[in-house]
C-alpha cells in the first residue's frame, strides 16, 4: 500500500466504473502517473515498454466508451496491456509483473474477468473478436466486440481472413488499428506504406477541432450532433483518405484519429457503437511515447531486459546465441552468394541485423508472416538461393505447413534457424520454445540439429549448408552460452562423454549438456560413474546410438522440451524394438503449457537442472 | 499413339514454342479437343473437371505470352493444370492422370520443367513467384514469375502476406487472378462480393472491342498501341471498378478480362509485362465451361470420383465418415443449441451440408482460411458455444498454432473432426492425412480420438461434447466403414479383441483395426493365437493398457500415418519406461512422402494390410 502515496488517482481507480468519474484534467494526471509506474516497473522486471507507453489514454478511452466484461475488449498479441492491467484491478499486483508466481506480461482471462483470452502471438484479435461478435448476434444482445490491434499485426495474413469473413456480416465489431508506424522493427510492405499515406496528410487530426469538443459537452442531443457531424465528415474523408482499403474490406473506417486524446479517441468510439456492421478506427499513436529513450529507439524497447532509468542502458550481457547465428551466417555468405537471409519481424530478436546491413540485396524482412515467410524461402530456393529464415521456436509454430508442403515437400535446401528453442523465461507460456521438436520431427526428410555451444551452432550451419540436403532445422536457446564451456564435443552427430563402459547413460541435446555436465561431476563425486551422450543431430537419430545402448543397465533421457511426440519417446521406442532390456527414463515437459519464470527456476521446476539429474540418476 | 487420331491438334503441341505457331482457328480447335479430352479422362480416372475447363484458354494464354520455363508458372494448388500438362509433353500420359505409377492430379517437377513446385494447397502461389521474382532482380536477369490463383484461394490470409510484401517492391512479378466466382463451395467474403460487384459493371469485358483486336494484328507497332490505349483505358477504369484494394496492395490492377477469349487475355498479359513491377491481370472465367453438368454445378464437379459422361452421374458409394460425422452432430445440435459447425470452405466436403441446412445461424463457413477458422473457434467458445470445426487432416497442418495459441491454451472447449486423417488415395503426397497425430499429439491437454466405425464416430463425438474438456480431436478417415462390421467395439479408451491371455499383442486404431480383425482371423486358420488391442483415445493413452502388456512376449504396432512423433512411439517409449522386456515392432510410414494410389494399394505397400499383418506376426 506503500505504493499509493506517490499517485493521487492510480491505484485507486480499479474498475471502468470508477475511471469514467474523472474528469479530463484528472484523467490527464492518471495518464502520467501510469507513465511513471510503466518506466518504474519494466525497469525494474523488464518487459514491453514502448508499445505500452503508447497506448496509455487508449486504453483510458476504452474503458470509457466500453463497457467491459459485457463488451468484450481483445488486445492483440497482449504486450501492450499493462494500462489495461493498471485500470482492472492489478496495481497492488503490478510490481511482481513477469515475475515468477507474479502477474504475467500478456493478457490472461484467469488473471481478471476483463481479461477475455490468453494472447501472446500476434494477429488472433479480429478473429477472436469476430467469433464473439457472432455469439452476440445469434444471443441477440447488444454487447460489442473490440480488437485492439498494432500496425505490425497487419501484415498477418490471419487478420486479412478475419476482416474478409466479418466484414461480409453485420455484426457489432470494432477494430481499432493501433498504428505506431511500426511492429517490433520498422514495419514492411505496402499496408504500411499506405498507412504513411494517410498520416501525411494535412487535415490529419479531425477531432482536435475545437467545436466538436464542446458540443460533446452538451450532454445527450451534444453527442448526437457531433456524432452525426462526425458522420457526414467521414464520408467525405474516406475518400480524401482513400482508406477504401477497409471499406473494400466491409469495414466502416473512422480515422486517423490522434491516439494520445482521450476526448477525440472517445468521440470515435462511441461513433463507432452507432455504425450499423463492423467499423476500423484507425488510431494513431507514437510508441514510446512520454519516454525520450524509447521515443527516440521504439525498436529497442519493444520487449526489454532491466534496464536503467536515468541513462536508458539495459542491463543484459554480450554474446549470445543468436549474434553467433548471425555472425557464423555472414561468414558463410561472405564467400557463397547464395546465402539469403529471411525474418518476419525480428531482425533484432533473431540477431540478424549484421547480415542486413552488409547484404542487403539478400535480405528479407517480410513482417509479422511465418507463412509467407517460407513459402518466399522456397521461390528462393527454386531460383537456385540458399534461403535461411530465422524465427523464434513459438513463432514457428505459425508455419507448420508451409515447412511441410512449400518446405520438405520440395526437395530443395531451406535453412530454419529456430532461435529461443527451449524455455525462455519470462515472456511465458506463450512463448515457450517447447514444440518445434515434435511439430518439425514429423515432418519427412527434415533434419534436426540442436547444438549446445557457439561452436556447435556454427558446425551445424556448415553441414546444413554444404552436406544436407532438403529442409534442415537447427534450433538453440534464448541467451548466452554457460560461461562453463570447458568441454567442446566435436562428434559428428553425436559424442560420448565420460566412461565409455559406465552403466549408465545420461541422453541429451542442446544447453541441457552443460547441466548434464555438472551433475556427472556430481555423481563421480559419490563414486558413480556415467556416461553422457550428446546427440547433436536429433532427427534422424544416429542408429550406432541405439546399438551402442543394448546392454547399458539404465538410460536417462533428459528433454527441454515437450516429450509427446519428441526426441525422448523416439529414443525410447527404438530402444524398446532394439531388443532393449534395461531402465528407460524420460524427463521433460509433459503434456502441460509452461508459465513464466526465469529460465534456471524452470530447468529446476522440471528436474533438468544438473542437481535434480544427479538426483534422480543417484536414486534409481 | 492410336489416340492421335482422334485429335487435329492435341498431342502434336507438346511445347510452348509449338503452341505459337498455331493461329487463332486452330486454337479453337485446339480448345475444344482440350476440353474432350478432360472429360473423357476424369470420367474415367476421377480428378479435378469444373477448375480445368475453365482453364483451358487462360493456360494457352499463357504459354504464348510467357516463356516457360525461363518465365516461371506457379500454378496455386495445381488442381487446375490439366491443360498445361497436356501441352507440356504429357498428352501420352493423360490416360494415367491419377493412376498408381501414372502423373499426378497436381503439378509436379519431377513430371516436367514446366512444373515449377510441388504444389496441392491453396495460396501458396504469389509468396512461391514472388521468392522466384526477387531472385530474377537479384540475378539481373529479364525473366517474369507468374501465379495463376483462383478467387478462393484469395480468401487465404497468406495471399495477403505475401502481396503486401511483394506490392513494395518493384519485380517482375505477375499475379493472375483466376475468378470463377467460386472455390470448391460458394465462396464467402467481402472479397467475393467486391469481385461480383467488378464482374457485375456495364463495361465489363474491356478486351472484346474489335478496334482493339484489329491493331494487334499489325505486327509491332500494333501491339504498342493497342498496350498504349489499354493502358490509358485501364487508368480510368480502375476507378470506375473501385480495384483500388489491389492499388493499395502495391499491384497495377488490370481487367476484369474474358477468361475464354484468348486474344483478350493475351493482349492483358502481354500489356501486363510492359508494367514495371507487381501487376494483378483479373480474369474471369466459368468453371465447368464447356460440359453442361459441370458448369450448372461446378461445386460437384470440384473434385469427382468416376462418373458417367451422359448423365453426369458420380459411381460413388452411399454414406461415408463424414455424412456420418454430420448426421451425429445434427442429432446433438437440435438439443443443444450451443453447438456450432465451423469449415473453411468445404461444407460439401466435410458432409457438414445437412447441419448447414437445418442450422444456418450457428454454420459458418470462413472460407479457405483454416487460421482464421480456428481463432473465430475459441471466440465462439468464449461467449459460451461449442464450436466444431471440421477440416481435412491434410489442412490441419495449417492451423497448428491456432489450435496451440488459440485452442488448448484458452481452456475452452474446441473440438476439431478431422476428416481424411490416413491415407486419402489419388489427391497424392500433397493430400495425404498423415502427419496430424504428431502435430496435435504434442499440444498440451489435448485429448485425440481415433475411431474405427460410425458408431464409434458418434461416441466420441458424444465423450468430446458432455464428457472432454478442451480441444478434443476426432479423427476418422476418408471413405466408407468396411462392410464386415461384424464386431463393434464398446470400450471406453481401448477394447481388447481375441485371446486376452495371448503372448503375442496388436495394436492398432482407426480403419486399420478392420485389417487387424482379419489378421487375427488368417492367423487364428493357422493355430496362433493373438489379442488385438484396438485404441478408440489414442492421447492421453490409457496406461492400464501399458500395465497389461508388461509380461507380453510380442507387441505389435500398427499406424496408419507417419511413425515419426505418432501414437507408436508414444506407445513404445512407454512399454520402455514400464520395464517391459518383451519384444517391440512399429510399422507405419517412416520419414516419407506417399505418392498417389488407391487406399488398398497403400495400406499393402506400407504393409499395414490384414496379409501383412498376418506374415509379420506369423514370422517373427
Amino acid at each position: 500500500m506503500e505504493n499509493l502515496g506517490k499517485y493521487r488517482f492510480l491505484g485507486r481507480v480499479n474498475s471502468p466504473a470508477e475511471l469514467r468519474k474523472l474528469s479530463d484534467d484528472e484523467l490527464d494526471i492518471l495518464c502520467s502517473e501510469i507513465r511513471s509506474k510503466l518506466i518504474e516497473t519494466v525497469s525494474a522486471n523488464g518487459g514491453h515498454l514502448a508499445s505500452n507507453l503508447g497506448t496509455v489514454e487508449l486504453t483510458v478511452a476504452l474503458h470509457r466508451s466500453f463497457n467491459a466484461p459485457e463488451d468484450t475488449i481483445v488486445w492483440d498479441v497482449g504486450h501492450q496491456a499493462y494500462t489495461h492491467k493498471l485500470l482492472t484491478g492489478r496495481f497492488e499486483s503490478f510490481d511482481t509483473l513477469r515475475r515468477e508466481g507474479g502477474i504475467s506480461g500478456f493478457v490472461r482471462p484467469d488473471e481478471s474477468i476483463y481479461d477475455s483470452f490468453y494472447e501472446g502471438h500476434a494477429g488472433t484479435s479480429v478473429s477472436q473478436a469476430a467469433g464473439v461478435a457472432a455469439v452476440n448476434r445469434i444471443k441477440g444482445n447488444q454487447n460489442y466486440a473490440v480488437a485492439v490491434i498494432g500496425d505490425g499485426s497487419f501484415g498477418n495474413g490471419m487478420v486479412y481472413e478475419a476482416m474478409n469473413v466479418a466484414g461480409a456480416e453485420k455484426n457489432r465489431l470494432i477494430v481499432i488499428l493501433n498504428d505506431n508506424e511500426m511492429s517490433i522493427d520498422e514495419n514492411v510492405g505496402s499496408m504500411a506504406k499506405k498507412l504513411a499515406r494517410i498520416r501525411a496528410k494535412p487535415e490529419y487530426y479531425r477531432f482536435k477541432a475545437k467545436t466538436e469538443k464542446a458540443l460533446n459537452h452538451i450532454p445527450f442531443i451534444g453527442r448526437y450532433l457531433a456524432s452525426f457531424l462526425f458522420r457526414i465528415k467521414s464520408t467525405l474523408k474516406t475518400i480524401i483518405y482513400k482508406s477504401s482499403f477497409f471499406e473494400d474490406m466491409g469495414f466502416r473506417y473512422i480515422g486517423p484519429i490522434d491516439g494520445h486524446d482521450i476526448q477525440a479517441l472517445s468521440e470515435a468510439m462511441n461513433s463507432a457503437k452507432m455504425v450499423n456492421g463492423p467499423t476500423l478506427i484507425h488510431v494513431n499513436t507514437i510508441k514510446g511515447k512520454g519516454y525520450d529513450f524509447a521515443e527516440n529507439s521504439p525498436e529497442m524497447y519493444h520487449g526489454v531486459s532491466r534496464f536503467d532509468i536515468d541513462t536508458g542502458a539495459e542491463n543484459s550481457g554480450d554474446g549470445n546465441y543468436s549474434s553467433q547465428f548471425c555472425k557464423a551466417l555472414c561468414e558463410f555468405a561472405e564467400k557463397d552468394k547464395r546465402i539469403c537471409a529471411v525474418t518476419a519481424a525480428m531482425t533484432i530478436g533473431t540477431g540478424l541485423q549484421d547480415f542486413f546491413k552488409e547484404y542487403p540485396e539478400r535480405s528479407f524482412d517480410v513482417g509479422i508472416a511465418e507463412e509467407h515467410a517460407v513459402t518466399f524461402c522456397s521461390g528462393l530456393a527454386k531460383s537456385g538461393m540458399i534461403p535461411v529464415f530465422a524465427v523464434y521456436s513459438t513463432f514457428l509454430q505459425r508455419c507448420v505447413d508451409q515447412l511441410i508442403h512449400d518446405g520438405a515437400l520440395q526437395r530443395q535446401k531451406m535453412i530454419i534457424a529456430v532461435d529461443r528453442a527451449g524455455f525462455v523465461g519470462e515472456d511465458g507460456e506463450t512463448h515457450q520454445g517447447l514444440l518445434d521438436i515434435p511439430l518439425t520431427g514429423c515432418i519427412p526428410g527434415a533434419t534436426i540439429y540442436s547444438p549446445a555451444t557457439y561452436d556447435g551452432l556454427s558446425r551445424c550451419l556448415y553441414r546444413a549448408l554444404y552436406k544436407d540436403e532438403g529442409l534442415i532445422i537447427i534450433r538453440y536457446p534464448r541467451g548466452s552460452q554457460p560461461e562453463d564451456n570447458r568441454f567442446e564435443p566435436n562428434g559428428e552427430d553425436y559424442d560420448i562423454i565420460g566412461d565409455e563402459n559406465a552403466d549408465i547413460a545420461l541422453v541429451t541435446f542442446g544447453r541441457l549438456f552443460f547441466e548434464a555436465y555438472k551433475a556427472m561431476e556430481i555423481l563421480s563425486g559419490k563414486g558413480i560413474k556415467i556416461k553422457i551422450i550428446k546427440l547433436l543431430r536429433i532427427k534422424p537419430i544416429n542408429p550406432e546410438i541405439i546399438t551402442s545402448l543394448k546392454d547399458t543397465k539404465k538410460v536417462f533421457f533428459f528433454e527441454e522440451g515437450e516429450i509427446t511426440g519428441g526426441a525422448g519417446e523416439r529414443f525410447g521406442s527404438a530402444l524398446c524394438e532394439s531388443g532393449f532390456t534395461g531402465e528407460y527414463r524420460l524427463t521433460g515437459v509433459k503434456n502441460e503449457f509452461v508459465p513464466h519464470a526465469p529460465v534456471e527456476r524452470l530447468l529446476k521446476e522440471y528436474k533438468l537442472d544438473a542437481n535434480s539429474m544427479a538426483e534422480m540418476i543417484e536414486n534409481e
